[in-house]
């Protein structure tokens, strides 16, 4: 049996009410949000508010999923898209959002960026009432949950007993509606185009489409929009924003403006910080593109010292390709930067990266800088050590896989072959996004998490579900 | 929304239970069961008791769906198959079977022969409980009546809500399950390979892979086959069985036997029966292939006249094929079958088919018969006209556009071009099958239907479902 | 380097001149012809005289290649097309046929069934003149030969140059020309189409597209269509006629006439020729589908034994299909045809196939009857055993391979485990086709070989080419 | 018929002699040098000197064409690659590199960067003597020339034919050959890899492979490498070198070194040139990425304003993408590069870019900046105006097409709507290569061309050809 659920993490999605071209606008969505998930894509749309709605799924980017024929068969006025990270294993077509169903409600489709923490009680919960499930992603728990039958309060009331980190797409039979799990874990955020309305998990989406930004939807707000216009509920609990620091130090696109302030701008600031903090003499400063080149920026000029492309990126490295036995080391981190060598020698460099993870990129890149001949080699990250797990949607391995979980600083150094090291901190990060620092979601720098998960109870219902659901019965494991 | 159920009509089950090549097993008999339906197939395979079920599907023939990898990683000792007829339209991948679910009884994988008559009616009753439905096809109805909690008596309670026609395999974590309505319109039949127990729609599908036949299973008999053996449950009323003798006309292969007599043998019968109702003086008789070839030989020996194939298949015709705009005449039915023009020249002809639907077919093969220089066009059919629709599984067009429905034998003949026009009569039939009359249903031609439908209420419910559940519930049809 | 020229046996082309719905009727005609080839097919067609030649070949068979997207593009008044026999190994998509290319005599497109006897001679002479080759089939070699410069006699004499058996339709940009080798091994025919002129291997591609049978083209003859209408040219020095009686036996379309005689016809005489030469006391005669049909009916009506087409064909076995490893015997054959059981037991049965090559495929049949429970089983054959090579363009194996070049008649009754075994003889089969003995090949039964060929040059050549080549050049092997 | 030759121009080759890992360098090399080329890719390996020659070819990326298996299949010691650059419309599978032909010096593979002057007087005096032409690509030529039988001089009197710009590498039974044009148009270098000689289009390739970079192959030299070890010859006539300038502008990787100079080096010094020609006074200077970054960095140093990456490309758009039909202005371009316009507004900003073509995308580009609030915008380009055709490789538009053909500096300023515009010299640019002048091509913006051309010949004979073919041979067009 599915012994655990697979979180949507790291997902982008995007919603259209009112537009002639509502597929055409999600498909332009989907491909400007690709950054967030490169499995799967997939867009549902609706013509009038009775008939049945179209979908079109399938593995892989936007521009592989989607033919011209696919987009001409979804017509309508309202859509919801979603593409989907890629992880490793057990990613399977089944599991493509957006999800569709009929229920005592209607036709709904969900489109689901996040992760649930209580999933595996509400899936018990709900098998127990006679549910049954086809997939092991978030999402049909929600649709479960919305098409149980009122008494009890209804779809808000729904929604309420879903915890953990979520930002949401719905699509009914006469509404689209967005929102937001309390902590405001992931973006979400509302446009206008022609008129019509719009989500997207960040605004680039928007400039694509040539939609103008009108705002970001709140933590805990759910937007409800139908043709009488759009309105909000908020059906949550209060609590404290945490909303996760990471999106704008290495997830989000740097053209993305969250919360009013510009990605890009933030990480040029934590060059900034971070060569404040821990500056350096060197001659040249280098990123590792793409994700490192607005802090490198900020760091050389905060130091004045030059920046240089160094590491060219291979622009046509598909999503596999083959890779050698034995004769070429490092190939894999090696075939998607090559570095200019001759600008590199003899001279002493500043890599700037926004993270380091497990570590082995990083030390890559400092072997083939040494082989290159540079004289000295200082590492910088612009935020943080990665120290623990995150259970709100990114996809980092287990704490004892984290360079940082395990090593001192010394101990980093002398693995990466690096002359020094330098990760910038908590309040320097925090100051670079000009937000208060009690905004955020920090958990996976300082082990402080936002809402409660009991890690034990999911392990013990899942991988024991079977057997537990038989002794609660307190009968015999067969159908018949 | 989806408007209407579609009736999983006219396909191929089989089931394996305890042996090492169970999905192999079942990708043999899938290719044997391939003529009860080309559209699409699946297999759905378990390890022990507590693995996750693997499951492969897709659209058309076996041999397109499975590959040898497909086959690798569907290992395990127990599995279930499905082919489904191939109909316009509505087919999609997502239709495909076997269906598998996670339930509060466990896993649980479903494929389905038959057709439910108050499909309708359970799926509002189960939605207003709270089920949502991803499918438009009976099985899932079936498996969420399978996953109601138990207070009203467990699975079998469950399954005596379903009425209509169903010959079903069912796999849960311990056992593989079969059964047939009571009436037992289609077939099922128990076999033995190795020591372990298969379950077939056909007996020919035991032939490829060399298993005994062992018995059919009955009208309304529950199998359930676990590590215990095998055991049966009769939770059915009783009621009077009710085999669709359409089967022995046309649907199964001539190399079945059914309820111990051989479909070739029926055939052969009918011929004779038919000849000696309706006999013609001629100088060959000519079957269409490859369903009339059997009664076109009991014809030919009943009245001591030559036969002689003078349709020729073109084995090459795929599912698809481009078609002529208007410059070949009838290509559609002339692609297929190919006539030997040289024998027929100055011949007087007796054609013998299996049936007659719309007529259009027929009527073209006179014509190819009569261009190609026949003197005389004597047209047999080795059942009785088709008169009524069918609503146990058998795809029939509307009963207006059923040729015997809309005109007289003579308006027949006239359509047809032919010299004359016999059918084998309903008493016949029954003889040619050496079975008593009232084991079968006869409804497509008599109008008699053993099991009570309302189609009325099906159409209103269908059709006005989303606004009578709103009625119901007497809101808004607005989800929040 | 490719050491063997691979003969282009066992194809079927078709061309049409001056129809505006060329490419679809070639479409159509290699439909019909598709027994004479699945491994590829291939169209090219042409608009006007001067424009580019359009063309789409692919490996598969005719519906698979094809698509109402390829065949748009392939608009034009004139067509060719190809399709070519399955063989292990070597078939690969750049072989595939027909050929186009460019030449100072415009662009030529040629379509080839048979088997040239002189292609390596012919092949290392045109390399000695600088002609560089990308195949190696034996179309290439006549695009060659077309090609070189005129100074001695053009294209006629460039067609004298070739020896062997061959059909061959080509097109130029003015012309469709199609022609026979002196001997007339394979058919070629001539129809008519609202006007246009048409070419096909066999008559039975006529009745598909509704063209009317003009004649068979005639051994040694080259007919030119172009705008000013049809002339024939008779190039090659006259000699015997020696059409392949085997096409007769089991490789044309029973539908189809091969001068002047319908093919199904020969069949069923050479069913009665062998009852008279090898009658059987049996209560049954059963044929193998579908090639010993029509001899079996003969068999039956000559001898007056009951016809019972008892094996049953599997319409929907693919080109490929997953095999099992051991568990279930002779599933290859088996897996094609089921046995009626019920029908043969306790019978003595007679079998009638069209001829035996290895003998696995027989003695598997008689087996399977044993199994079944049949008193006796005689094998009859309605041709004479095979014995020798062909050299003409049928894929049989090597002699040491045929049962009948190994074994007594005693020896293959043995093996086959039959009870008692006949083959028709020479006579009998050449009097079947009512045409006199002489007009045909019948090298496979006798080693009577109508052209010669040296084998051993061959073998020497092409092994040993590159060797050989170097050796008369009198240099190394280098190219600078 | 085929009306013109299609150059095979900004293509990129690849070359390994007497590796065990041949074919996967090859793979690895050409995924290095994937920007010269996105329309096909294919590798050619042998295994020993008598063994034939494998390959594998197709339409895409690197990524998309080969797969694992399709590696393990070309198997051998010596492999030849190429990659072709993407044009649309003629683009076909037929036409995908390198060629493989069979001639009387054995097996020929070869691969072509380049395009030959005189291609079509080539053809028709081939076609002439008999040869015959499958595709439209030059590399088809040079293979014919080689395979001419030997009197004049063999191979290098072969080479000697060809006139214009090539690179060329080929693979024959006993050696790899690589060689340039005597002008030495497009580059070509040698390097080695365990002991092993590698050949590529740029010195990018290597890094990957980890193979030592040795030297540029000199313009008009024939590398010979075999197992006797490497050797030169110089067949060509003696003439001045005519490196293509534009490769260090924008053609190759700035990773690569080209004759010693590094070319992201030489890119910086062409801004730097630039803004010691074209100052401007302004806040930011902003690259268009990737093709605009060195020069943007030299800019930005040279005057000391700040430089920001401020539009952020989109990795993953496909080759393919659905286009808007209005509703998006400027959506192809706009697409591929989004700008964070919270960076530019009310700010003075230059765009520094590396040529202008059509001026389509410049003007966009600014249109952009100014929505975004730019209160200037300066155009600066790095390197003079493009006012001339390529007849050496490079795909430019007619000449009509070109802005800078047409227009006026001022008038270019205002088709842009830019506050300046400013070009580099050519001074400038030769200066920033630190070359001598008369090393180059600079063609494109000089319109002094090295090589002769007769582009009227050319069009008669390719035009016409049918028809002068025919008439120099006096005759009818017919084929017989």
């Amino acid at each position: 049996m599915p012994l655990k659920h697979k979180p949507t993490h790291e997902c982008g999605v995007f919603a259209v009410f009112g537009h002639p071209d509502a597929a055409l606008l999600t498909y332009y969505g989907l491909f400007a949000l690709q950054h967030r998930g490169q499995e799967s894509a997939g867009i549902v749309s609706a013509k009038g508010s009775d008939s049945t709605f179209q979908q079109h799924k399938g593995m892989g980017l936007v521009s592989q999923v989607f033919k011209m024929d696919d987009l001409d068969e979804l017509k309508g006025t309202r859509a919801i898209g979603h593409v989907r990270y890629s992880t490793t294993g057990s990613s399977t077509a089944k599991n493509a959002q957006p999800f569709v169903v009929d229920t005592n409600r209607g036709q709904l489709a969900v489109a689901h960026n996040g992760n649930l923490v209580n999933a595996a009680q509400l899936r018990v919960e709900l098998e127990a009432k006679g549910s049954i499930f086809q997939t092991t992603v978030d999402s049909e728990i929600v649709l479960h949950l919305l098409a149980q039958p009122r008494g009890d309060g209804g779809a808000l009331a729904a929604l309420r007993r879903i915890e953990g980190a979520f930002s949401i797409v719905l699509m009914s039979e006469r509404e689209i509606i967005g929102f937001r799990d309390p902590h405001g874990f992931r973006p979400l955020c509302l446009g206008k185009k022609d008129g019509a309305y719009v989500l997207a998990s960040e605004s680039c989406a928007f400039d694509l489409i040539q939609a103008q930004f009108v705002r970001d939807i709140e933590p805990g707000e759910v937007v409800i929009i139908d043709n009488g216009g759009i309105r909000s509920e908020f059906p949550f609990r209060e609590t404290r924003s945490a909303f996760c620091i990471f999106e704008y130090v290495y997830f989000a696109r740097p053209d993305s403006n969250i919360a009013g302030v510009n990605v890009s701008d933030v990480r040029v600031r934590m060059g900034r910080e971070l060569a404040r903090l821990h500056p350096a003499e060197a001659d040249l400063v280098v990123p590792v593109p793409d994700s490192g080149i607005f802090a490198a920026l900020g760091f050389s000029e905060e130091l004045g010292i030059p920046y240089y492309p160094a590491f060219v990126r291979n622009h046509y490295i598909g999503r596999t390709f083959i890779q050698p036995s034995q004769s070429i080391r490092d190939f894999n981190v090696r075939v998607k930067l090559n570095l200019i060598t001759e600008i590199v020698k003899d001279k002493r460099v500043v890599v700037v990266d926004d993270s380091i993870v497990r570590g082995t990129t990083a030390r890559s890149r400092v072997v083939t800088l040494r082989e290159a001949g540079a004289k000295e080699v200082h590492m910088r990250i612009s935020c943080p050590p990665h120290r623990f797990a995150c259970y709100y949607g990114i996809d980092f391995p287990n704490p004892d896989k984290l360079l940082a979980n395990q090593c001192t600083m010394e101990e980093i150094r002398k693995y990466l072959g690096a002359d020094s090291i330098g990760y910038l901190d908590l309040e320097g990060m925090i100051r670079a996004t000009k937000r208060p620092g009690n905004d955020f979601c920090t958990a996976c720098f300082s082990g402080d998490y936002p809402v409660g998960f009991d890690a034990e109870f999911d392990k013990l219902i899942m991988e024991k579900r079977a057997r537990r659901v038989r002794l609660l019965d307190n009968e015999e494991p067969r159908l018949i």
